[in-house]
């Protein structure tokens, strides 16, 4: 039995491959030796090729790296006792997360008579550009694991904003995971075999399912539709330019607490979106509100989607052709100092609301930036006074989480909080 | 303005091609005219190619057709008074499906001062193998109606099972919709638009999405796998095995209710599965307990997937080397005086649930027949009596369906109940 060796005649690797190359029953899943706490020591690189997202760097994978089509959303609870406890659950998570971005099955002690290492239902799954983002919420600073003086100043409590409306069973959490695929299983399969081994650590929180950001053959560069049925992320941060991240998403050397530099700040909205009102408004004023036109996704004024936003354009009767509360307007750098965001969202739809028996569905909403002081909480605030959309929209769901830097030799997830 | 025509330069006939030939702002909303309720008539034969599933035919889609790797189910309480009501809404939800199948947006009264006939989110998207299949409860049956004469015998009330929780807000329905689609966006986009055209005539009363049923270019020809981790569907029908369809899922001429004949029965159960349980049992308990080999799929005494399934073989010490309890024994034509079902699971991930702070999370069982008397009710029975895999298993929401046979010239899913 030689782990990891790949047998022939399949396009790609995969993680049952990974873990053996027979097929033979319950013998493939004695494995690599077992490392911290059941999870063998991370082969980091990967071997699923196009479709692997590498899981160490400089910053972590998942905040700058293109969007699949599915998102896995869980905020944990930590409940270990000190910070021993701790530091070993991000050390063994991050092992882990780096295992499986390389489309590899958790590995430990196996065999007929132990519980499977990996519960098994991305075995013949390939790596799916499989993401997997900690964060660290403000309640992991407080006085249980002796972090208080850990604790970034840019790691704000938030504000109540206008329109919120969160559920605590939706909110908050000591730690975060933002898991990203484009297989849904693969996601799913992430997230449970975490939770699994946080027994003891940390207890599972909230789980939010996403989906939408969908590549699609007819969508050759242009912005996927959120449920408003509008292009969305249009003027979106572009991940590949490199100065207007270190401008705008990762913390650097100047940061209060150097052991954030090479992260960024992750905050999550669940947005409740009232599809029921929103359908039955007219198309002008849909496209008023948002500031586009629903169909091209141009701004009002323009004819394709990527034409400049003209601000200050006034039509024959001197009235703004971007009306002052559409929604890109208030969003914009221009009207927000020149602040911008790096946003992540994702659509969801989580059933019926038994309160009013519309469907519960949205937009999971999750952004990355350098300071939330500077901008997500002012550019919220902006939006919340004064942004059209909002009467259509309501925040069940908010966590704002501390993502250390990357990982490499010597470095994992625990790594700033030793 | 031409409806239809498509613009060159793209791989795949986008729905927002199909609606309109120019790209220019909300011009391309204003298309074909209005038909039955807003809903222009069919277009049914779609035009996006291979990922087209056709909505007419004998038998609805979504039965006997290969399953796409996602899931939107939705019932609905009837609200309309009469039956002319429920056969408009039923002509109209006919149309507008088949439109959405062929990768079509809804079109209807529209312009600038219109709600936008279509809400848009898949304006983009190709028809992603869309399918949209409806299904009559029981209820629909009672004297609201005029219909009780029109009920099946077939169409029984499911009795309690041991083992069941049903939760009464995932459960029952006088009608459903299951839908199918490779984007979860397709998806959900037609359960949205079919709910918005229900308005007035009936409300959505429960939705479920699921995942996993999902092709990979590691898994050629082997099913996928389930959150128990093992393979699920090895011995499901074939549906294309027109013979045994004819034996165990097409309703046939000698029904109590014509109107069924080339239809199905539908029974849809939410499972949860106790994932936090299961992963603390052996790898050998599982297997016992499923029948199978976990990583291969072989059943319990074979090597591969599809090695046939030995019941009576005994190992040396004279004990069933299939244990008398293991599902697939019990679950197998054999031990069911050789009835058998069409399965289409998929995998559900609902979050925490609040009560145990454990993943809700499971499978959602659908499954198809001519009659859940002989079918599904005694296998169900049988399993929730003996299966070993029933002390992992909850049933926490049910359905039964009678489902129409499928559409043509002059045939719409009202047909039936006229």
């Amino acid at each position: 039995m030689t782990p990891g060796h790949p047998s022939s005649g399949r396009p790609v690797l995969s993680r049952r491959q990974l873990l053996a190359g027979s097929g033979v029953a319950t013998a493939g899943l004695v494995a690599a030796a077992a490392g911290t706490a059941g999870v063998a020591a991370a082969a980091t690189s990967g071997g699923g090729g196009s479709d692997t997202v590498p899981f160490d760097g400089p910053h972590q994978a998942g905040i700058a790296t293109p969007e699949p089509a599915r998102l896995v959303f869980a905020a944990f609870d930590v409940t270990t006792a000190d910070r021993a406890g701790l530091v070993d659950l991000l050390a063994t998570w991050s092992a882990a997360a780096a295992r499986m971005a390389g489309g590899r099955a958790l590995t430990g002690p196996s065999g007929a008579q132990a519980p499977p290492p990996d519960s098994g239902e991305a075995l013949d799954l390939p790596p799916s550009r499989l993401t997997v983002t900690v964060g660290f919420g403000p309640s992991l600073f407080d006085d249980r694991f002796g972090l208080a003086d850990r604790r970034p100043a840019a790691l704000v409590d938030l504000p109540a904003f206008p329109g919120d409306a969160l559920d605590p069973r939706r909110s908050h959490g000591d730690l975060c995971l933002q898991v990203c695929a484009d297989d849904a299983l693969v996601a799913f399969h992430a997230v449970r075999n975490l939770t699994r081994l946080a027994l003891g650590a940390a207890t599972v929180r909230y789980v939010q399912v996403g989906f939408g950001r969908t590549a699609s053959p007819a969508n050759g560069g242009e912005s996927p539709r959120n449920l408003l049925g509008f292009k969305d992320g249009t003027d979106n941060l572009d991940p590949a330019d490199e100065a207007a991240l270190r401008t705008y998403v990762w913390v650097d050397e100047r940061s209060d607490q150097p052991w954030m530099a090479g992260g960024s700040y992750l905050v999550a909205r669940r947005i409740r979106i009232h599809l029921d009102t929103w359908d039955r408004t007219t198309l002008g004023h849909q496209e008023r509100t948002v500031g586009r036109h629903k169909v091209s996704g141009a701004p009002l004024g323009g004819r394709r989607e990527h034409d400049p936003v003209n601000l200050a354009a006034l039509d024959a009767s001197g009235t703004p052709v971007i009306p002052v509360d559409a929604h890109i307007r208030v969003a914009s750098p221009a009207t927000n100092h020149g602040q911008a965001i790096l946003r992540r969202g994702y659509s969801f739809a989580d059933g019926v609301d038994p309160a009013s028996g519309e469907l519960d569905a949205g937009l999971f909403f999750v952004c990355f930036q350098k300071d939330p002081r500077r901008q997500f909480v002012p550019i919220q605030e902006h939006l919340a006074d004064q942004d059209a959309l909002a009467a259509y929209l309501v925040h069940t769901g908010s966590g704002i989480f501390a993502c250390p830097p990357g990982t490499g030799p010597g470095r994992t997830w625990a790594t700033g909080l030793r």
